[in-house]
Formats: C-alpha cells, structure tokens, sequence
C-alpha cells in the first residue's frame, strides 16, 4: 500500500501521534467501523484492493495516497517518475489480486509553488505509465494544498474465480516471490547518502540501478495473472517489505511461516552498496519497502510449473523462499536447520 | 468539484502560484495530455464523472480531494460532518451524471496531532453517509501528512442511454435548478464573522440552517435519475457556485444561456443574514460553492412534469431561471427585459 521512506526521515520515529495508530491499526479500525456484508462487496478494506461485482463482472478497486516528505521528496524525484510511479504502485495492488487494470483517477493536491511544467512532467509520467499498462485515466480532481499530495484510484477487472486475496494460505503451501528484492530499499539508502557517497554509486552501474529500482518501479500485471491461473492459494505485493508483508499475508490466512533467509533473491546491485557502505544486502531485501514484486503462496506441486511459465512468458524468476506453517508468527530457518522467530519489521507511513 | 473557503481566507488572492493555473486550467492541462479515445472510456475527464464500459454495463467514476484549510477548517467542523460530507460531495457527482452510488474508496492523510477519536468520528459520518446513499465504503489508504487530506473516490452504474453529461444543452432548453441556492454560501460566510455574529445568527433558525447547509449538505441521487429519465439533455451538480457551473455547461455544449436572476430561487434562511448583515442572498446564490444542488438543461416541454415528479417524490422543487441560447456566455435578464454580461465568477480550489 505505501512507498518508502527510511524511518530516521519521518520525522516521527517513536509511532507517537495520531493516537499513537499505525498503519495496520487505522486499517483495523476502517475494517471494525465499515464492516458488514453489503450488496455486491465480495472483499472489503484489508486486502491489496476490494472485489466488487457489477452484474457478472468482478472488479478490483484500490486508492493509494503518495504525499511528499512521506513517500517521496520532490526535491529529489523527478516529475515524470513520480507520475510513473503513482499510477504504477496502484497497477501493483490489481496485479495482486490477479487483476487487469483498466480505469485510474488521479487527484492532486498542489501547493503554491509547483511550476505549471512540472505538472507537465507528471502528467507525461502518469501518461506513460498509463499506456504501459493499459489503463485510462478518466478524471480525477486539482486543488490546492501545502503539500503535493497524488492520490490514484485504479479500477480494475478479474476473471471470475480467478481473484486471490491473501486470505488463503494452507499450511505446506510453499511461499514464493517474484524478481528479487531490496533494491528499492538499496535506492532509498543511497538518496539519504552523503553527495560524495551518492556520486561514486552513481558512477556505477548499481548504483544507477539502485536508485532506478526505487523511481521506477514495475509492477508485475501478467506475473499476477498466471500465478491465479496456477493457483496461487494467496497472494500480495511487497511495497512494505518482506517480512512485514509475509506476516499480514499469514494473519488474513490465519496461519504462520517459515523462511529461509538463504533463499531470499537479493537484488545483485545490492551488492555494490555492501561493498561501498557495508549495508547488509538481506537486511533491505527483508525489511525494505517499495518492491513491488509479488509474494505468492502455492501448492507444493504448482511450483516449479508456474515457475518456468513466468520465466519464458516474462523472463520473471519466482523463487520459493519457505513454507507455510500451521503455528502463527514468521520464523527464520537457517542453512544448519536452526530456527529464530523473523521480526515483521517493514515501512509504516506513521512510523509506528 | 470542489468545496468553498472564501477568497480571503485562502492565503492566494492573486491567482499566484501553480503557473498561475486555475482549476479549469489544470483540468484543461489534464484533458490534452491525457485525451484521445481508450478501450472502454465513454467519457473522460472533465465533467462531473467520467463513464466507462465494462460489459454491458455502464460505470461512473469520480473522485474528489478535500484539504484542511481549503476545503474545510478542521477547528471549526466536526469529523463526523466532516467525514459524511466528503463521502455526500462524491455521491453528488454520481448523481450529476444520473447514476447510482455503490462502492467508495477512502485515502486519508493524517498529521500527528490528530487523536483516534477524532477519527472514530470521522469513520461514523463515513459510514452514516454510506448508509444513507446506499453506497459501501471498500477500501482505501491511510498515510501521515501535515494536514488532513480525504481523498474519495466513488464507482457508481448508471442505465445505459440514461446518463447525462454537460455537454447535450441545446438552443431554447429550459435552464433549471432544484431546490435552492446560496445557503452553503451563507453558512461559510457565518462560520468567518465575528464571534458576536455568530452568536446571535446561531440564536435563530436561519442561522443554524446556513450552517447545517454547509457542512451536511444533500446529494440529490433519485431527483438526478428522474431528471434523467425525462429526458435532461445536460446536467451538473452546483458546487462552485451558478453562474460559474453554468457557464462550464454551456462551454462543454457549445452554447450559451440567459438567466432570469429575479427567478434564481434563493435559500430562505439568507434572509435572516441580509438582515444582520447586508449580505445580497442572491450574490451568494449566484457566486457561493457548496450547494450540490443539481443544474439542468430540459426541452421545455419536459419541465412541468419533471417538476411535478421531483415535488411528489422527494418534496424538492424544481425551478425554471432561464434559457440555452446559440451565443456563448452568460447573460442575465432582468424584469424590464435589459440585459447585462453574467460574470462566472466562483469558487476555485486555486483562487485564480
């Protein structure tokens, strides 16, 4: 649901206003107080996006709020990536739910000082993301506000029977992700970094390609669809982090799993920064936001099927990472079979 | 679109800022970069919502951003009113196009200060909202800012050949408008006088109707319908302010109208302001925001019955101010026949 920026910038890192709620707390609220079956909501808020059905149509509805200083630092970013970047993350929660995007309104918020081209840019970004995944931007609404504040909502269609929510996870389905992991978070690190820091990256290919992962991130549209074709028994995006997102997957399926960090797929780039800065490649690759790759959970036997479709349909890697356990929580199994419980550690926009 | 805070009070009298760009030049910025026929779109941005097909059915979208301090005082409103009348502005877009609100999407940004209860009500006027309009809220996003943003998006269903835009008025329509005007206005300008005004307009029914006007405003969903299915060849919703709104119907229809104002029905209850104050109730039925009131472009033999339809059904009157005319803008005809230049003047989130 949210994109990143590291805890130490947010301003708030003791989880103190707003009553002290995080974000799966202010969830848990909106679920308590707009709960109850209603006619035609097949899903409601807690999922990567709502199924509604209109006549025999089952459509995935989603909103994400990008707010700068939250998500993004217009300072840093260009326009055109941030446009990108709104209206893909979106495409990520349909793609998650084994969705097709098709129709995205876009609201702005705008303060005083925006220069009418770098609406221009954003616009042009939000265009060309739209034609990549094939979607229409119908509408939306302007106004002012202190802050540039995007807000997408994208509407999308899934097949009947073809939705997957993260809600279905049975104990000795194999946990699986798509792509790999943590560079985003590489990107994030590296735009905090110090300039002499960021200008030897940047002189590197990884550190172009870092910094790309987190201002241009894809979203994985037909990967979602063939791991639903294959049975994919739950499935979510990782925009918050592995660990923290496996653990929201386990609590809407009321079970547990285990991961082996060893067979985590780490982003390569990650490996420049290691060398640079001794970050921990695994670290990002668990505890960092803003991906988008999908995490998926199948039947044992699925697996390595759907695993060569992705890789010849898309040249996507799915790599399984763990299992899923009937005990709740998240654990760690290392090479010499030692286990340790996994902290779901992750991105929270309040910082709680 | 948009709610009103008065020019004054919006910190950017000038038209600064944004390039200079007003609502109607964004949304025009909007229409060019984002324009040209996509699979699906039957109508894209620029009126109140845009129509998609999917299947055989016919999808209304919109979406509206509201900002504290532009759109509304988070000091002065209550978060219950605050949260049904963000859901209310949507679901009146809906009902502009002669529709039926069903599913909404709900982003907030929230700053630190602001206490869990304070969001317990907003949810519990979300949620009286949706009950009222038969709508479902499914979703959304929470994420910190410096100031409260809402952020709605609605999908709605609308009867195929029964949707209307603003772009069908034709040469000698009937120009018509339920209900009455300004009151939304009057409530704005009370929630700015001095406290002493306050007081004593709060003392007196008028007073505490204008207020109610302008923070628990109507949608007019079923009087949107019947409009529709007598045949209304253009409509809106009146949100910023008459003269404004229709003079954005007539630029879409490619016409122009001549408004009687002697016939403009204005909310009673601004009469109890003109007495204590001075304020001209039709200047505030002609320039104010946030009446949600419908606007509507009838053959004239259609008038007559519709209007008896609306008084019947709803108890809401439908009033004849005017006609369509070939020439572009707006005129306004006084009793004696003269006529004078109608300036569209409004509100505009960005007080260009």
């Amino acid at each position: 649901m949210a994109t990143a920026v590291p805890r130490g910038e947010r301003g708030r890192p003791d989880g103190a206003g707003t009553g002290a709620l995080g974000e799966d707390q202010l969830v848990g609220l909106l679920r308590t107080l707009l709960s109850g079956p209603a006619p035609g909501v097949a899903l409601g808020a807690g999922d990567d996006a709502a199924l509604v059905q209109i006549g025999s149509h089952l459509i995935v509805l989603t909103a994400d709020m990008l707010v700068d200083g939250v998500h993004f630092e217009r300072e840093r970013v260009s326009a055109h990536d941030l446009g990108h970047k709104a209206l893909t993350v979106n495409v990520s929660d349909v793609a998650a739910m084994g969705g097709s995007p098709r129709f995205a309104l876009v609201s702005l918020g705008l303060p005083d000082d925006v220069a009418s081209n770098w609406m221009v840019e954003l616009y042009g970004g939000l265009r060309d993301a739209a034609a990549e995944y094939a979607v229409a931007v119908v509408g939306g609404d302007t106004t002012r506000a202190d802050r540039v504040v995007i807000s997408v909502a994208l509407t999308g269609e899934v097949a009947a029977g073809r939705a997957v929510t993260r809600a279905g996870a049975r104990p000795g389905d194999r946990v699986c992700v798509t792509g790999s992991l943590g560079a985003a978070a590489g990107g994030l690190w590296l735009s905090h970094a110090s300039p002499a820091e960021v200008a030897s990256a940047l002189s590197a290919e990884w550190g172009r390609e870092l910094l790309a992962a987190l201002d241009r991130p894809v979203a994985r549209v037909g990967e979602g669809q063939t791991l639903a074709a294959a049975g994919a028994t739950a499935m979510m995006d990782v925009s918050d982090g592995l660990a923290l997102d496996l653990s929201r997957l386990c609590r809407e399926s009321g079970v547990g799993a285990a991961v082996r960090p060893a067979d985590v797929p780490v982003a390569a780039s990650l490996h420049g920064l290691e060398r640079q800065a001794g970050v921990r490649p695994l670290d990002l690759a668990l505890g960092g936001g803003d991906d988008y790759e999908l995490l998926a959970t199948l039947p044992s036997g699925a697996v390595d099927g759907v695993a060569a479709q992705l890789r010849e349909r898309f040249g996507t890697p799915l790599t399984e990472i763990g299992e899923v356990r009937l005990e709740p929580g998240l654990v760690a199994v290392e090479a010499d079979g030692s286990e340790r419980p996994l902290e779901p550690a992750g991105w929270d926009p309040f910082g709680g």
